[in-house]
């Protein structure tokens, strides 16, 4: 089967360009689709900030409450100066454009590295927890999480190869189904608990392990920070909404806060009511729905939309890299094979770096949530923080009425309270892994800039500015002989049509019968071209011809060399082994030589 | 550091042609450089029989004497046989050339693969009883036999790239110290006995597996045909006697034969006097001398003489395997890259592919000599069979005097009975391994056959006997364009310069801007070429410009197309990524269309 007919089987046939999509989507199904990201990300948020917390003892899990609250005011800030950004940025604005026009080159990279370090991990981080919820109803299947997690990733690859669209309506189904089931299960569990229902929990009592200082607070707050991943979601997909598109984007922007505000402090505070202990076998959200539903229909169906709108959450990072990389390959930081819609107007090339880089880390990381999520916020705050700044900076630039101030203090308010807030995760979550965000982003800024200049730099050296007329060229022609064949005559034919200005063929003297018969040949067929035989004494055949071709390059003043060279084509692969492949190397060393054009003359044996 | 420096530094300077040696021999050095691999295998010959007898038990261990001086008097046999074939091949005769002279093809290419199956065996089972020498000596290394025999294949290898040659007399240091070791330990041995001296065997006991059959008694009797291997080598190395070489050849063979017989039958003796077991930590020369000298200086000294004629031993197929495989390669039944001697003036890639099968059977046999011996001795005597009846042929075909008949009926006799050992060895060994080398062999004889045929056929397409006049060729040029910029403007003018009958320029259009952008330079500069756009609505490159060359390729009645590509040549490799490498994968698609020529012309950039 060839190669291009399993592509078609895998990723289907080949799209023209004119199928690219338009859709324009309603505020019911645009709040399912942009804001998969964010609403899942309550489905491992509280048990976050309950892991962090029980390092101080059971007693210390009360602060979770007021740490949840702590987050959505930050959220509320945040939606507020967002909202702000999509009246700037109806076209869609992401941090790396938003740093771009406002900030400048190295705020933009920043951005950029700092979301495509994101977008992975979105995907790391909302499989392995989609991976939890199903381990958490199944735990028979608890050791296979990573290979799971990477069949999940794989499936995502695929779908997208294929060209799946983010702003596929079908993706509201998860969402909703989410947000009620959890949404059911928090007011049905407070339900419970007023009326005086308690359950038992698996693990009532956890041991002090550090004591609980203003730091531990701190990093409590920074895991349950991951709440507020994907909320700038909307802000970039305006240009999906119906018209007026501004106006329904911040409509739903604001709704989606609410939803979000509401199951994330809902469901800390149902666990913190019921004093469920964080595990690593089984979910926070798992064990409320288990007490709760006391493990029936309902629990399953809990699991399974958790799992769900956590896949469609990774697989809006599918839309989001490729996207970016395709921007910064058209500016010229990225390798400009990611700027290419594929086969099936996918950027297949992004897709793929994509499922690298998330795979990478499941693998390493074994699909633990836990140990993925210190990585996870800081590129997310630095994103926030980039993007806010630059719209501080883009009311100054247009101050396009008399409140434009007002504006800017919005912004600024919000700004500063995600620069705190990044550098809060920082540093507590610096030694759990924040810290290797901290060195690969910096990395990625340098490797984007590394990449322009030397773009910049072919630009210069290719460019045709300095181009007065097409002079004809001069051409040295040197033709290879090792034995005089029905090959060799062919690349001689050949060699002559060139309408070279200076003809030689030179041979290797290796077995003096050869050369002889060499000669004779050549002689008696009267090809037309002086024959030069070098002499070998080590037997070697390509360093007697690597140091004349550079003394004739030497002495050739301007114009090109060229080196043609007789070569067999076998019909079978394994007759490849049974004759010399000095053409091969030749043309491999020959490769970095300057004016310096090598020609194979295939002749095609049976 | 380059490769041609690491290359001088483990395997020396180059030598020139001129250097090939032409030493001759006096007797006691070339009895000592040739019988090495015949004398080292009475290092486990008596081994093998008590290992397969001591299945019936103890008592069986008694015939082992009998079995011995049976294998003696064959030896005497194929002696006499081979002292007539120096007579006839002076300048040395394997049995390769016997068989081709005598017996046709057939024949002698199963005496060919034969032989280099044997070559690949000598090495390791030479090198695994060497190291067995040396374990027995110091039992702690036992775990590291086989990484030890690797260890001694390489430095083989690494010496015999470097042109250690067969004949050095530094090798009679070996042989002579092994012989004089080990016939000082047999006679010792038997003095003692003979004074009532016993000493303890480690495993007096071993209890009965199979039963006593002839079958039993016939694998024993195989398994010690091992001390006949390597006897032919002087009829081989007949050139290198002074004069009269054939008669001081035939000199050294009847000495070689005492020798041979007197330890063989010795150790056999001594070891059943003494009532001795074969074990797999420990070699039984290891015991007998052990036991004898009460594990003294003169124990170690055995034992290291053992293992040194055994490496020797080994070396001698360093020289044999790639001299045949030259030889085979000069008749065009081996792959042509074995016929030219090396930088060293070795055959080095002979030598490479005898490490690699040397190798291959140490690791998967983990370099035990028990394992390895059922292989082993099929070989052999499928060689001395094809050479003793190669010579009857001889002499009914010379009939160079009146006793013709004479001398054919002692080759007949030899030819017969190794031909009834090579049917006994391949029956009771079958199982044990020699299918393998009954396997492997018909597969060699069949891939040197299909070389032959390639080799033949090639020849016939390749010859000039058909060639009247070189005409001149029509070129049809097509030069790709992607975008128009300098290394695009250097591809015209090198396509320009090529004389072509008809030239075109295409371009695919992946993306309306770039296109637009071409179309306009292309005019503006006015390259003097038509410029083709081909629409590709799935956005692929190759497609559309395949199917276009295909087009060309046809309605051209006859002539050459010539694609010429305009390649970037980055100056650092990582720089590669960041290129689009579209040429690269043309070339390869281009590369088995018929009279079709692919150029790229190479754009340097800094």
């Amino acid at each position: 089967m060839s190669y291009e007919r399993i592509k078609r089987i895998i990723i289907g046939r080949p799209l023209p360009t004119e199928r690219l999509p338009e859709e324009k989507l309603l505020k019911r199904y645009a709040l399912a689709v942009f804001s998969s990201d964010a609403l899942s990300s309550t489905a491992y948020a509280t048990e976050e900030i309950l892991f962090t917390l029980a390092l101080a003892g059971t007693g210390a899990l009360a602060l979770s409450f007021p740490i949840a609250l702590a987050i959505t005011a930050l959220m509320v800030l945040v939606v507020i100066s967002y909202r702000q950004l999509i009246l700037a940025y109806p076209s869609g604005g992401g941090a790396y454009i938003v740093s771009k026009e406002n900030l400048g080159e190295t705020p933009s990279l920043i951005a950029g590295a700092s979301l495509l370090i994101d977008y992975s991990l979105t995907v790391a981080v909302s499989v392995s927890a989609g991976v939890a919820a199903i381990v958490s109803a199944f735990p028979a299947l608890i050791s296979y999480r990573a290979e799971i997690a990477l069949l999940f990733i794989l499936i995502l690859t695929v779908a997208n190869l294929r060209g799946i669209r983010e702003s596929g309506k079908i993706f509201a189904i998860p969402t909703y189904a989410f947000v009620i089931g959890l949404g059911i299960t928090v007011i049905y569990g407070l339900y419970l608990y007023v009326t005086g229902y308690r359950f038992p929990v698996s693990r009532p009592e956890v041991s002090v392990v550090e004591p609980l200082t203003i730091f531990l607070i701190l990093r409590a707050f920074s895991s349950g920070c991951a709440a507020l991943t994907g909320i700038e979601a909307i802000s970039n997909g305006v240009p999906s909404f119906r018209e007026p598109a501004a106006e329904n984007a911040r409509i739903t922007m604001t709704l989606m806060a609410v939803i979000l505000g509401f199951l994330f402090v809902g469901a800390t505070g149902v666990a913190r009511l019921y004093g469920i202990v964080p595990s690593t076998t089984e979910t926070v959200i798992s064990q409320i729905a288990k007490g709760v539903f006391r493990g029936g229909f309902f629990y399953y169906y809990i699991q399974f939309a958790t799992a769900l709108i956590l896949f469609v959450a990774a697989n809006t990072s599918f839309a989001g890299f490729p996207n970016l990389a395709s921007v910064m390959a058209a500016d010229g930081y990225m390798p400009r094979q990611l700027k290419q819609r594929g086969y099936r107007l996918a950027y297949s090339n992004g897709i793929l770096a994509l499922t690298f880089f998330a795979a990478l880390l499941v693998i390493v990381f074994k699909a633990s949530t836990h140990d993925l999520i210190p990585l996870y916020a800081v590129g997310v705050f630095t994103g926030f923080t980039l993007s806010q700044f630059g719209m501080v900076r883009y009311w100054q630039k247009t101050r396009h009425n008399a409140a434009w101030w007002r504006r800017a203090v919005i912004n600024a308010v919000g700004g500063l309270a995600t620069l705190i807030v990044t550098v809060i995760l920082a540093v507590t979550k610096f030694v759990d892994g924040a810290w290797i965000v901290i060195v690969v982003a910096p990395l990625l800024v340098l490797a984007f800039r590394k990449i322009h200049e030397h773009y910049v730099s072919i630009a210069g050296q290719l460019s045709l500015d300095q181009l007065k007329a097409i002079p004809p060229i001069k051409n040295n022609v040197v033709v290879l002989v090792s034995t005089v064949h029905m090959g060799t005559v062919k690349a001689i034919q050949y060699a002559r049509s060139l309408n070279p200005t200076v003809i030689r063929a030179i041979h290797v003297d290796i077995d003096p019968t050869e050369t002889k018969k060499v000669n004779r040949r050549w002689a008696e067929f009267g090809f037309g071209i002086p024959l030069e035989i070098l002499s070998s004494p080590y037997r070697n055949v390509l360093g007697p011809i690597i140091s004349r071709l550079r003394e004739i390059d030497r002495e050739m003043e301007d114009g090109i060399l060229t080196i043609v060279i007789p070569e067999f084509v076998v019909s079978r692969w394994r007759q490849f082994f049974l004759h010399n492949q000095t053409a091969l190397i030749l043309k491999a060393l020959l490769f970095f030589w300057r004016n310096v054009v090598v020609i194979s003359i295939p002749y095609h044996l049976r």
